[in-house]
């Protein structure tokens, strides 16, 4: 049987003057970016530079909205109404799609960022918000393609999108922990992350190729996983996801930009 | 012989819980509007909400990029480069377009905004960095249309964008002096303004009909009018468009969409 | 007996181009003002005209520090910190700072705007970050005198404000219900507002005379008011605020700014 | 005879999760920082932090204002008012005082940033407002002190702020070149920089001692040197700054904070 996974990160997101990530190195180790639209982080420049970039190693690009809170990184909370919701994807997705447009690529998918990405996953008004704005470029064919959802795997949002027949992509982490529910482990619990590579790695090819991950409890449960998420943030970062890679390479799963079929 | 010019105006400048313009009385006698784009002025749902009263009343939709400069509602001259013009018209067109299509209209052009309309109309390196931008938006199809620049008539830019191929709407102002070589009068000088709506009328009826315009000095000069600028930041000026508007009519000038050939 | 009150609105919430709100009608029926500090609103070229302005009537100063939310008008829950909060505070009370000193006038309270003033009335952490910024002004004497922190009348942050040592000034709603509990009614539930003003100034003149307040389900409770908030947003309300004023006068009640014993 | 000199750096730049320069390096040979005040960098997380750093260390403090322009980190020419100006200055300034106050410590200055700092150095309107806001500050006592202008040694707005009584400190680059008339040499051209810390450290002992350097063309020029601005925007120019600090040592120049007399 013939395995295939996408690989996917959060890049773009400087501003200005201002630099962060490690960019140049995360993206040779990935299939799929997702690239910030300049309200959490990102410039037009930047947003430029990078789909360039991508499109130059044959990286998959999609939008990576936020909230407009470019102070918080878009990591907090805040109240936006679905309809909200729905005109802050419509507008990042649009920019970006621009710079895709330009730099002579597509623009594949869709992933929300930080405390919106969080909130869609379990809210239904903040969900439905953001699925119409998915159904309204499909349906208007903006983007000349079908761009995919990318979500937290099994997650509200991921549901409800493909009930209403919107693609989706469902991605897991290499290096968190999960509850017996599906969900993350917290942060601030223990077991929240998986700091071992090689530990990392095993579990995403048991995700891959068994459909199972071994939740904090030890209980095995159903996991779904199109993409996999991977940082860039720090150089141990980009070390951790050079070595997922290269087991999987090993352990002959093809790494590929997801496609929705 | 049939005589057709457009008449255009910018709308969609409120922000949040800001409101400017009396939008909904302007866009009844205009054919095109240029809306604001998040940067000056606007922002995701009142673009939404501007969009979408344009398609109901078969109003042509463009862009009005900015600087980004809320706080002095793009007016101000900002040093920015050529490179920057290029991604900050490809953003605030690209973030446009998404509500056009979500709306299920197109994107017809890109009119620049204040300080960013003024010094690209004479700056060539800043024009050039505005012209990439549109060589790269119709050599993507990314609006699925020719988006054409509307730009002051017989300024720089229009002269370059038609060397380039580009496709250009050349506007005149209705409510404005010109000086001999058909650059506008100075805000502060005298012969500035034309208060009088039925005077603008006459001028905008002889620059249609027979493509000129009497300047300051009492000269006669060549004007070439695509579409009529008329403003909706008060109730005068309101008024001053709709007289405007039935004195074209009465002239049997038909008003339309400008369309690039 | 002599009764005294102060009555205070929220003014220069303007933004650059953006007018909002009938500043130079409500500054004539208060005897406070609560400045927008340039996050959720104003600017600095407004905060020093209102500030003026202020000082020409003999109206007191305060800041009126916001979420950094302008697209939302700080109207929108913000998850930030106590740190955030007391910092938050600090900055823009320190702006507005600048500008009662450079009109030779004194800032005399500060008033959270919008989604920060509700969670800080009711949110134990989030009024602690906010109460360590009234206590470093007023302990490093910051705006020389004893700045005052205005909330809503009988809320944990105004409790805790007085446990603290800081000082604090109780404000009521003329033109809202109150719960028996003491809190707000919904604005979404029947009873929210008082919309005639004859009744909201019987409401308000029983609350400074009898310290009482006839909730909503007919019962009468315990209130303090200390001031009364009016708003300016349209000219209805201005009405309603001339009418409340011209009725505390009738009902010999002195109406000035509040002074901390 | 005894020589003393100051030594100056921008520090507090960051913003959000975005970092910039080493502060922490930077701070430690010198002995005033200017502190960016939210605008073209810093937030006020940063810049309580940056206080902190600055009173446990003994380093005088100033605000650092900029353009309204974080994306251009306020690099870029804007065309603002004289009032703006004035205006800008006091917001910024007010914001950082009372992060000053915050932490026990003084403002002691106020230096501007980036191309406010060049405009205003030659602009005699610009000037104007600036020093319009440095006389309020200053007759209004609002720091508790006699806050000074940091500005080009020579230029016009030194001239200007004498003229007018305000207090000013005249700061050198030790790493660039010298026009004959005093101005910088622009950092396209040749001898722009002054690359080697020896030499570096020479010729401010000289501008120092003497109140002289060697320009571009061999001349030598009066110049007053109350304080050196160094960088820390990265590891070699905190070694460069290091560097001119010992040899300032060495020569028996002592570094402390400038005091305006």
């Amino acid at each position: 049987m013939n395995y295939t996974v996408d690989i996917n990160s959060d890049v773009g997101e400087g501003f200005g003057a201002y630099e962060i990530g490690s960019d140049n190195e995360i993206i040779k180790c990935v299939t799929s970016i997702n690239i910030a639209c300049g309200w959490h982080g990102g410039d037009p420049a930047i947003m430029d530079k990078t789909v360039k970039s991508a499109k130059e190693r044959g990286v998959a690009v999609g939008a990576h909205p936020g909230y407009p809170d470019l102070i918080g990184f878009g990591r907090r909370a805040l109240a936006i109404t679905p309809n909200d919701a729905k005109n802050y994807v419509l507008y990042q997705t649009g920019a970006l799609a621009a710079f895709a447009a330009a730099n002579g690529t597509e623009l594949r998918h869709v992933k929300l960022h930080g405390a919106f990405y969080n909130k869609a996953c379990v809210d239904e008004a903040l969900a439905s918000g953001v699925l119409d704005a998915m159904e309204i470029l499909n349906a208007a064919r903006f983007a000349n393609s079908r761009v995919f959802l990318m979500a937290l795997s099994g997650s509200y949002i991921t549901r409800e999108a493909k009930r209403r027949g919107i693609p989706v992509c469902e991605e897991v982490f290499a290096d968190r922990g999960y509850n017996p529910d599906g969900t993350l482990v917290d942060r601030r619990s223990d077991g929240a992350f998986i700091r071992d590579a090689d530990e990392a790695a095993k579990r995403v090819i048991k995700m891959i190729k068994e459909q199972k991950v071994i939740a904090i409890d030890g209980s095995e449960i159903f996991i779904k996983a199109d993409s996999i998420c991977v940082h860039g943030d720090n150089p141990q970062a980009v070390d951790f996801a050079v070595k997922i890679r290269r087991e999987l390479d090993r352990a002959e799963i093809r790494v590929e930009p997801f496609r929705y079929e």
